[in-house]
């Protein structure tokens, strides 16, 4: 090893131990502290707002003298409405209830010992993400709200914006009594840091990447580190032989279309034979009128051929089509593009969504009862739909008042993760000197 | 990669493959069939008694030829009554209930969405235990009876054993009519394919490793696959200063004697300064007349000096007891030792605790209710109790019927883990044409 990862490794155990002794005391924290504390951050951004906007700009100056694309310098840039966006974001989650110290069950034993199951905050929690400095008050902000302190990794491009938020951050937990160091950035953005991070155990008790699938790959594959893996969603829309298709219609649009690039915007469409004739030809013309390139199976590509569509080696063009590889039904665009797929059976669409799901969100257009069981209890995902698109799997949608992420692996929890899924269990055992016999 | 590594990968990937196909049909199996297949199992075990005994028989010559110990020989042994155990143990889990199904929350948004939260099968478990041929049938019926496929890699010592009873349990799920694919066994023992399948991603939702620090250690470093990390017990039991002494005294010598080489069993007793003189001496006969070795702080020294006790530096012998060094606080011993220490406050007790806690199950002795309180609040880990021994963290124990381990890490769940800590979540959502605006 290094001594360059010796002193990495030593800056980041330093990071950990401020945050367990913090965590320590904000586990038990009032649920009115920590509210004071977000209204106070709340406050204070906008105070604030001209220094965060200044150290925005150096950040946003330097990606763009670096090449970063406008939507990515986008996504990177603040200004006043965002940061009235980021403080009205804290007083949401200063109004949610906090799910510390509910009781989940519980009972007396026969040998009289009384159980409580309760909640208990998670503990420290790294959180990895990319160039969005409002990423940074959002986390602390649901770490904070859920008694757990947090270790924050942002991207490198945000590096001065997240400094000052964080600093805003703290200086409003200070205020509020609570230790500043429930909130803790990892200043050193170095990619070598980024992986010691990764490996924090004894001081991280839970690792959420946010971000795209190159991020949460490379965390799934060097953490040791428990993992809450999200984001990943190849999500499919099948429509059924007994569909009612005008419903079909809207529910594909939306869920391709009205935000493309988000995970549980649909990415694959499977349409029952019996009514692709019909179905596909009017479905085509609108998804390709809002600009979406279709990548067909065969059996589409001649009915749409029939239907004066023209196929093409791109398919980006009005009008036009393209064939389908292997690779498209794995394929999470993210972007304008749909597979779609012509199935002669409900278990064919349940076999095709079952080979490439990625277990986040599924949905079936049908009015048949027995499909509609067959396919909800057949696929496994977070989140399976009858009639209504998929684009409803958010934390806000839900009802949980905000969402750190949605989570598509099984363990711990899976779908939207709100305060309540940042949160663990304690036993709490009551006796009167009972042993074990 | 060598050739060997591509091998094991493609036969672990097979297995896989078989695990998930039989996954979808067992997923969605009524709990009479699964109980079928459990009731179907313990009988045949019986059945096939003198051939399970053979085989095992093998086993055990293989292991006392290469010199395992007596105490490990015992746990690899399979006998008549340890058969009975065995199909005992399969009908008591047919007897529990089914967790699949359960609807957990759920409630109509204002769009109208119908939104159903619903218990499923985590998938496809991957267990990994080491040379105890009784695992192989109790984690493949707890697998089963909560719809999980399983992979099984059982220590290298008892592959025959875990090959014949594997084979039954398989042949019991066909007479079920349940795929046998539900249940695998690795029956290649090597630890080059031990370390493939902790990373066969995509095929292996969960892995739970059962078994020694050693072996958690290596799945927690070498896993890619999410981890359930099991049974780390340094276990602790303060005797606060207003605490009954009889009472301490009846759960020290239960939490530390009764069954020492268990995760929940007492590593250090912490004792408080104003209760030191009067209970240390006592406590010190009573354990060790019950064969305890003694490892003690400074303040402990002077007290059990004073009362005759001689300090060597093995402290093994009757009358002995030894100075314990730093190591000793951070050690779970799982034997006949006790770590001591001196206390002069609950705070110090709360510190203590705290920095060596592996958040297993830690214990107070008080009769003061603000020092029961603090405790039990402030301390971090799975149980916490209030005049009881360690010793009850047990899935029997807190009522859920069985146990395939006990769970000290935070994310999932914590404490012992039953047939509804192997299922995860699923929303089930229904409209009727919901679109998101």
């Amino acid at each position: 090893m290094s001594n360059s990862t010796i002193e990495i490794q030593n800056y980041l155990k330093k990071l950990g131990e401020a945050a367990v002794r913090a965590e320590r005391t904000l586990a038990r924290a009032s649920t009115a502290q920590k509210n004071r504390a977000l209204l106070t951050a709340a406050r204070m951004m906008k105070e604030k707002e001209s220094e965060i906007i200044a150290a925005n700009g150096v950040d946003v100056d330097a990606a763009a003298a670096k090449g970063m694309s406008v939507s990515m310098q986008d996504r990177l840039r603040l200004t006043g409405k965002r940061i009235d966006d980021i403080a009205e974001g804290l007083r949401q989650v200063a109004a949610l209830p906090d799910p510390v110290g509910d009781v989940l069950d519980g009972g007396t034993r026969p040998n009289g010992l009384r159980i409580v199951k309760t909640r208990v905050p998670l503990g420290v929690l790294g959180i990895i993400y990319e160039a969005r400095p409002n990423v940074t008050a959002d986390a602390a902000a649901l770490c904070v709200k859920s008694g757990n302190a947090c270790i924050l990794r942002g991207g490198k491009e945000a590096i001065n914006s997240n400094e000052i938020i964080a600093r805003v951050f703290r200086d409003a937990l200070a205020e509020a009594d609570l230790p500043e160091d429930c909130v803790r950035l990892i200043t050193d953005t170095s990619r070598e840091t980024a992986t010691e991070f990764m490996k924090l155990d004894g001081y991280v008790d839970v690792l959420i990447p946010r971000g795209g699938a190159g991020l949460i790959q490379a965390v799934l594959t060097q953490a040791t580190v428990p993992v809450i893996q999200t984001g990943t969603g190849n999500c499919h829309v099948y429509v059924d032989r007994a569909a009612d298709l005008q419903m079909a219609t809207k529910i594909v649009i939306n869920a391709k279309t009205q935000r493309p690039s988000v995970c549980n915007a649909m990415e694959t469409l499977l349409i029952h034979a019996a009514v692709a004739e019909r179905f596909l030809p009017e479905i085509a013309a609108e998804l390709l009128s809002r600009g979406v390139e279709l990548r067909v199976c065969g059996k589409c590509a001649s009915i749409l051929a029939a239907s004066g569509y023209v196929q093409t080696s791109d398919g980006s063009a009005a009008g036009q089509f393209k064939l389908a590889d292997e690779s498209d039904w794995a394929t999470e665009y993210d972007d304008l593009i749909l597979a779609v797929k012509i199935v002669d059976t409900l278990e064919e669409a349940i076999d095709h969504v079952s080979r490439y799901t990625t277990h986040h969100s599924e949905a079936i257009v049908t009015s048949d009862y027995n499909a509609a069981t067959d396919f909800q209890l057949s696929i496994d995902a977070a989140c399976v739909y009858v009639n209504a698109s998929t684009r409803f799997t958010d934390g806000f949608e839900f009802g949980l008042g905000a969402e750190i992420g949605i989570s598509n692996q099984k363990l711990h929890t899976r779908g939207p993760m709100g305060l309540k899924e940042l949160t663990t269990i304690k036993y709490l055992i009551n006796g009167n000197g009972q042993v074990r016999g």
